[in-house]
């Protein structure tokens, strides 16, 4: 059965000590499967894979699975240090229930095309479970189509999620690969551009706006699958909005933590250290969602939207701002 | 009147001794408007704006508004060495008809943005004709959507064509200008995802394509606009795999000049020498284009549509013959 | 004859017009002999030769010629829209008595080493006067080794100047193309970098920081050539000082511009539009220069080093300067 | 006490099952210092430390302490999952009786300066040993100038290894630090420009080149300390050839373990796979090493330095021979 819909690549909350929470990551599954997410995919980047042991990964994973407990299918991040320890990893969410496993192209060394195709190549020739791709150029080695369609080949890998957000390069990989196998599945992890790529005919996705309005990242899948682009198109440039205000109001995925917090969950602070000047701005991410959710009829809040931006200053006085800070520093011979 | 439609940022033929020829660029434009092109765009990237003269690049824009002769509108292609020198060329050609022009970004320095704002607004402030920005980072200093912004409010800059191919970026830039200018057009010149761009409210585009299949171009737009998305998005895969058989055949814009020339016009040869080894792949490209013609019912060679690649070799065969290649040379200690 | 030494990408003065000031860059150019520099290179990058038009570049040429009078010799840019101008151009030049020209690669189009090679070869094949490659993969496309080893099959190309930095790009040029071209001259662009390029063997270079302080560099090269490296390695690090002071105080070449007119040239405004926050910090170059001239005993302003940056903030204040604005512009909502 | 001189950031020797193999590790430990090296680094990226396991790290980090005994200092690679797991590592390898750790900046995310600051801030802050900071801006966050200001100010940080190859960026960082933290040491990792990084004030290397010829790179440092530039310029550029063989000819590090073995360990293969088309040339690379202990006069093998690539074909062939691949491949319309 093919991988389709949003499937959340969620965050895990953090108890006082910076362990695992248990119990808070149990009531978020809930949360979400409820809300109407179609898939989890825990240990993804998101979800802060690399900040966490190899024991705490796999605890993740049996907690999520456990919780889940069949409503929803399981994509189970599991890339390790090496080959054997990835497929070990494989064996043991196989065990767990997991639907497939998300593996990331190998990053810190840049491989080559050979070299990710190789490394995916022995992965796939012995893990027990379905394999996903994660493509994530910002991040990891590239997977470019002709890799794509080498590995397209094995049977155990059945899609890939490409977090690179171009709309162009989705078309190139569906081109390549769906003639010969109609049941690769092709996700995208670039909230910005989700009613784009359905349109273009990627599957579903794996976006990380859907562990904060899982509410309307359903809808906007639901609409679009339906044809209605006008309505989803409009909820596209809110969720955008949304979107922005999370990744570039700190270093990724600070404002994500924040908003899933303001969504009521106790995440935890960062394994990252953060500085005072680091704090994202909960006020104004506050409001935006407050305004999602009453503009969109989703379980809107008392205080309902406040008056949009009343004293947000236009580019000019931002413009004027940077300015006056930037001749001051000059005068000082600062910059 | 806001610029909307496909524009075609058109080539330019040359005559054997490597002139601009005339009688053909003049066939060439009569051509285009007669399969329905918006518009055209002379002395764009495709173009080749800057392997001209300063005289001829003001000789090309002079032709193609005495052909055009009001039938649609001209967007002049005006970037000179500097600002004095473009706001002149921004005079001439508002004395020939043109609609607007198109300016590049600042390019050869990468400028920041403070420049690239100072650098329009001079212009803007100076030029007696519509001025529509042009944004390609991957060739000129890049304009970000701040500086967009501050741009906007100047009444002489109409709009913005990109070619960044970011589907994000353009919804970025609509919702952070359409609000205070709904006058302001926004322009794609990523021919590879011109429905995705459309459907999140691009007003039209400048792409290379038209120039080759304005039949399609032309009907791609009117789909989408029509809502028939379905078609559009089967049009675009063809309209992408031609896009890219023309764009990495060769250093562009050289698959673009051999595509028009398989529409029957005489271009020359580059002013940019070519080796034997960068020969464009005509007779593949020719069957590309034979085969969406054919396909699409405009003009169908009387050949049609030749069997689809049927020797064409999987992504094993060219990769075993590349690795069979690189052993040699390895081999042979040259790798 | 072998280019060497140190020669100067110089600037061109303008008057208050706007025009070239001839008067002020012949008065330069006997400056610049004067203090020892041991060739000119006009319409280089720092020489802002794109911002001019085709009849200006050639004024510049013959101004610079005639004035240079054999004095030392002329590296002409000569880098026109097209093969065929840039040859005519090279013509000119010839005729100028210019002893090479100086050919960028080609800018815009970000062009194949195959086309870099054809573009060179072209321009070789027709040239009546030497030529000097001008690798600056930051604004062009790059000149990579392979390629350059065919280019020196050419006996028309005598050398290269590379302004990447990178002193192992140096190393493998030189060990490239040395053993079969003794006569190939390899120059750097890259003041900061000097003393470590001569070490490793390049012939000279062509350093806009020899158009501001012709005596230091000039010094630093004959120190450097005469095995003097402890004095060198210090003075370099002082003009590391100066030249990151020019480079990154405004959008290349503004910080040029001050300091040579900080030195008692008038150079006018430039050509690219500033607004008010790109005013280069005059005063801190100032002290950087006066503390230059003092310390290495050359044409010592009468005030002498000021005491050394006696107000300057430690980077804690500066980090805390920038905190506070970043925490208010957060309130505020702004970011 | 600085650390200084040549460090070898070595690669583990791997048994037939993938295993650590530790008896070679401890030849490949005495090999090494009897050579002379200044120290031992492992656990870099050389040393492929995110290939092992958390318990792999520390165990290769105890064998190579216990066999160097004292004899020279062990660097060792300490960077963990998270903050707290990393400290944990730093109190281990402190009383393994390592010398100082050092830590690659936060790799897979890209952090802000802030966030890198943070980051080695709560790890100083907590460290029983002391710490050299690892710049390696091609595979993890940069570490910039104003950053590293900030971190200097924590006694626990004594120094950075820059693996950037920019002698420029050196230059600012000695001069950004060394006038207060004269204890402060600068190491770089790019083996390529080793002296021009000593000539500029480094004050020694981790150089994979040195787990392959320690003779002569300790021979190379000592020179350039001693003054004597001419041979060591010599040599450089032969460490160059060697460097860019290994570097270049698979992906890295593959080229440096098939020296090693050529040195005479077995080094087992590769965590990553290998497709036959990745092979190293074996050949090429014993040639080169041959020659260079031949010339140098280090453990000369009886075979003595073959005649220098006797057949290999000047770049033309080469060009030839790819020009004819590709058109072969463009003929049957593969590209």
């Amino acid at each position: 059965m093919k991988i389709t819909g949003i499937l959340t690549p969620h965050m895990v909350p953090l108890d006082a000590r910076g362990e695992i929470h248990e119990a808070e990551l149990r009531r978020y599954v809930d949360w979400l499967i409820a809300r109407g997410v179609d898939g989890l995919y825990p240990n993804g980047s998101t979800g802060e894979f690399i900040r966490f042991t190899p024991e705490e990964r796999r605890r993740i994973i049996k907690i999520v699975c456990e919780q889940a407990a069949g409503r929803v299918p399981v994509l189970a991040g599991a890339a390790e240090a090496n080959v054997r320890e990835t497929v070990s990893a494989c064996e043991v969410y196989a065990g767990f229930g997991a639907r497939a496993v998300a593996i990331v192209s190998p990053f810190y060394y840049r491989l080559s095309p050979e070299s990710v195709y190789a490394y995916f190549r022995e992965i796939a020739l012995h893990s027990p479970i379905d394999i996903t791709l994660y493509n994530i150029p910002m991040f990891a080695s590239p997977i470019d189509v002709p890799t794509l369609q080498r590995l397209a080949e094995l049977e155990r890998i059945v899609g890939i999620k490409d977090s690179s957000g171009d709309v162009a390069f989705m078309m190139r990989m569906i081109a390549a690969i769906r003639p010969r196998r109609p049941d690769f599945c092709f996700l995208t992890g670039w909230d910005a551009v989700l009613v784009p790529m359905l349109l273009v005919g990627a599957d579903g996705g794996t976006n990380a706006a859907s562990g904060v309005v899982p509410e309307l990242t359903r809808r906007l899948f639901q609409q679009t699958r339906a044809g209605q682009y006008e309505p989803a198109v409009k909820l596209q440039y809110r969720l955008l909005e949304l979107f922005d205000a999370m990744l570039y109001s700190a270093d990724f995925p600070e404002g994500f933590r924040a908003a899933v917090e303001l969504r009521g969950f106790s995440m935890g602070r960062s394994r990252q250290p953060l500085s005072p000047s680091q704090q994202v701005n909960r006020e104004k991410l506050q409001n935006l969602l407050r305004c999602l959710l009453t503009d969109f009829g989703v379980e809107p809040p008392p205080e309902g939207c406040p008056a949009r931006h009343p004293a947000e200053p236009g580019p000019d006085q931002i413009g004027q701002l940077v300015n006056d800070v930037m001749q001051q520093l000059n005068r000082k011979g600062l910059v």
